[in-house]
């Protein structure tokens, strides 16, 4: 009779719920492709008494995460409450200190403190995985850290917030401003608590440094990510991207080059015919690049009760198997201090500014544009009802540094007027 | 100081000779990854003077593949040879039988001999480990027996026979005729030395009933597999198929139905815009519907040197990292025996037929069509300069059965020339 994997779940939002679904609904499948029982001992939330859909009436109750942790009959702690620190991170030192493995769904909580609790982990000879914290369902830290194990690791690249998609793509087919969607998707719940950890590209950041850390061997450095978020983007962007066969999603890209180690999750410019262009609303994509099998894209829900959960099982069947992997693929101790790039490598940009409605205003700005090195590949200048004239630019591959030179010179034009935007032209 | 996991690699193709170049170049790193060095102990190929762009000298030679697989100095048979039988299966079951792992990327041996070479190997505690077996470089059989692992699957779909998309995108995009492109296929070297292999589907249904034995619990039952290859596909088809928005691609689908498990490997149309329908040349994309997961789609090469090793150095990677996994996901002595669907499930289909050009022709066709059961969704008449006119029908959900039916009452007609076609159609 073999021995039953005994979890301990900590959080029983949409996700722990899930798990706790997964677990009742496929007991005899799960037994059977883990060759032992996974069975649920103890659960714990803020909230005994609000409805979650699910029987929790078999399983011990910890108000206490920390203790949940700490059971004697927990093998596994499920971490999917949340948050960088305070529960989620006590109860997963709890878990770590006690001897017992952990599964989480918390990015943010491994991108901050990753490498010292894999290090702890990894010390007592225990894991922490973390599937369900990087793209949802999609089996991505499994592709990168087992699938693609043989290969150096080109580049990482990812549309990793299905929110910021979902607001990127409903302002496009509904053709609504940004507030208005984001308000939109505020009253439907899309939204985090702090929403500027979505719309300001730091949650997808947080999963973005997990997976570089993964594929470069390097120590989590979500502080070295350059972040820039949606909320500058107008429809006018959107429509405009359009038109020249272009869709602006907000893109993780992470690759180590000859200057460090590049990490950016911005707003960018995609071919609009390419996998990436192409994801609608809350699906998420990874486009991962290895030296021996060249480009690997997968897709799927980003988030979710079933797919989140999924993934959390993933992890949970593979500890039940006996399977034991660093949490970043090594261990931690041999990660490498990676040097962020001090700039990220040339790329074509996309310019928008407003010029004054006077003669000789484009000359001003393409010249200022040349004296910094950047050719115009195209240009537009839209139709205008008032005194100022849209105008688009895409650039030949110049780089980011050389754009922040020019825009610093045109005030000086006199023609510019308001902000210009630089969004980078990613051809995936 | 860790003990190296020590390949014996048994045939020097492209794959081989890919896995010979990585484990070369990226020493360091796959200690690191796998935290121990993994080292090739000798090799065996048919002919020991072939160039092959790899230095052999640092390994022992056997001319003889079951003296490899039985040598001291092997912990894993890397069998790389191909073949459903001869050497590449009597190396396997050497290597079993001597109490070695084997890694393989022979879908034919595994989908033909696949349950007596798991149970043999299992009952003996070693593992068979098949990723570079489907879909080359994408990391599929990993998503599936892992990461999707919490799931019921509910289908699996997909394209993963290189060659015969790379015969359908180039007939399309060059508008040749099938033999034309097969003729150039054949010069490059992409078909197999059988080449009914590819375009008879058969590697393809290779590769779809090993899945299917992990997705569903079954034994692999590549013999229940209803295949269809691309042979009879006509540039007009491909060409109609456009007109109308579609795509012909040979697709693979599996799924367990109320009437048993069904799979089936044949040439079918799918929306022009969905990621299958755009997948170009040799890449392969697959599929993959969990119940809690929801759709993950996968893409990347199908096959080349590279890739196909990639997959190779994942399973070897993962067995020395000491990670047991049944060949299907669980022990092969538990799965089931799957009763073959007697019949697919009801579908659209496209008909392609030639009518003599006479009046009523049509009427005649739509009465016999309608009498069996499949009502017209959109129908199309080309023009024509002979007494023929082709004529193109799409239909609403109906079995293949009834398509067959009235398929066999058409020559009675009198106004069908020649055979008519029907390809399903699949909104996937």
């Amino acid at each position: 009779m073999p021995t039953p994997l005994r979890l301990g779940i900590a959080g029983l939002g949409t996700v722990g719920a899930g798990v706790v679904k997964i677990v009742g609904r496929h007991a005899a499948l799960l037994e059977r492709r883990a060759g032992r029982p996974i069975v649920i001992s103890a659960v714990s939330a803020r909230s005994r008494t609000k409805n979650r859909d699910v029987d929790l009436s078999a399983f011990a109750w910890e108000d206490d995460p920390v203790a949940l942790a700490r059971r004697g009959d927990v093998d596994v702690l499920v971490e999917v409450m949340g948050g960088s620190d305070g529960p989620a991170r006590a109860a997963t030192e709890a878990a770590i200190a006690a001897g017992k493995d952990v599964v989480t769904a918390n990015k943010a909580l491994l991108a901050l403190h990753g490498q010292a609790l894999a290090e702890a982990a990894e010390a007592k000879g225990h894991v922490i995985r973390f599937e369900a914290a990087v793209a949802g369902g999609i089996p991505v830290v499994k592709a990168l850290t087992e699938g693609l194990a043989g290969n150096e690791i080109r580049r990482v690249v990812g549309v990793m917030n299905g929110t910021c998609n979902y607001i990127l793509t409903r302002m496009e087919s509904a053709g609504l401003p940004y507030a208005e969607v984001f308000e939109e998707a505020l009253q439907l719940g899309y939204l985090e608590a702090d929403p500027n950890l979505d719309v300001g590209g730091i949650d997808a950041g947080h999963k973005l440094s997990l997976l570089a850390a993964i594929a470069f061997g390097t120590r989590v450095a979500f502080d070295a990510v350059e972040l820039e978020g949606i909320g500058n983007i107008l429809i006018d962007d959107i429509r405009h991207a359009a038109d020249m066969g272009f869709r602006i999603k907000l893109l993780g890209v992470a690759q180590m080059t000859g200057r460090g180690l590049e990490q950016r999750m911005s707003p960018c410019l995609v071919p609009a015919d390419s996998p990436l262009g192409q994801l609608q609303g809350g699906t998420n994509m990874v486009v991962l690049e290895g030296d021996a099998v060249g480009q690997i894209v997968l897709r799927g829900a980003g988030a979710g009760q079933g797919p989140t959960a999924s993934a959390v099982m993933a992890d949970v069947i593979e500890i039940a198997r006996g399977t034991r992997i660093s949490t970043f693929g090594q261990p931690a101790a041999t990660l490498a201090h990676a040097t962020p790039a001090k700039a990220s490598a040339a790329a074509p940009y996309y310019l928008r500014m407003a010029l004054a409605d006077k003669p000789g205003a484009l000359a001003k700005v393409a010249t200022v544009l040349g004296e910094e090195g950047i050719s115009i590949d195209r240009m537009r200048q839209y139709g205008h009802a008032d005194v100022s004239a849209p105008v688009l630019i895409v650039t030949h591959k110049c780089t980011r540094t050389a754009v922040d030179h020019a825009f610093a010179r045109l005030p000086a034009t006199g023609v510019v007027l308001g902000g210009p935007v630089a969004l980078r032209i990613e051809n995936v």
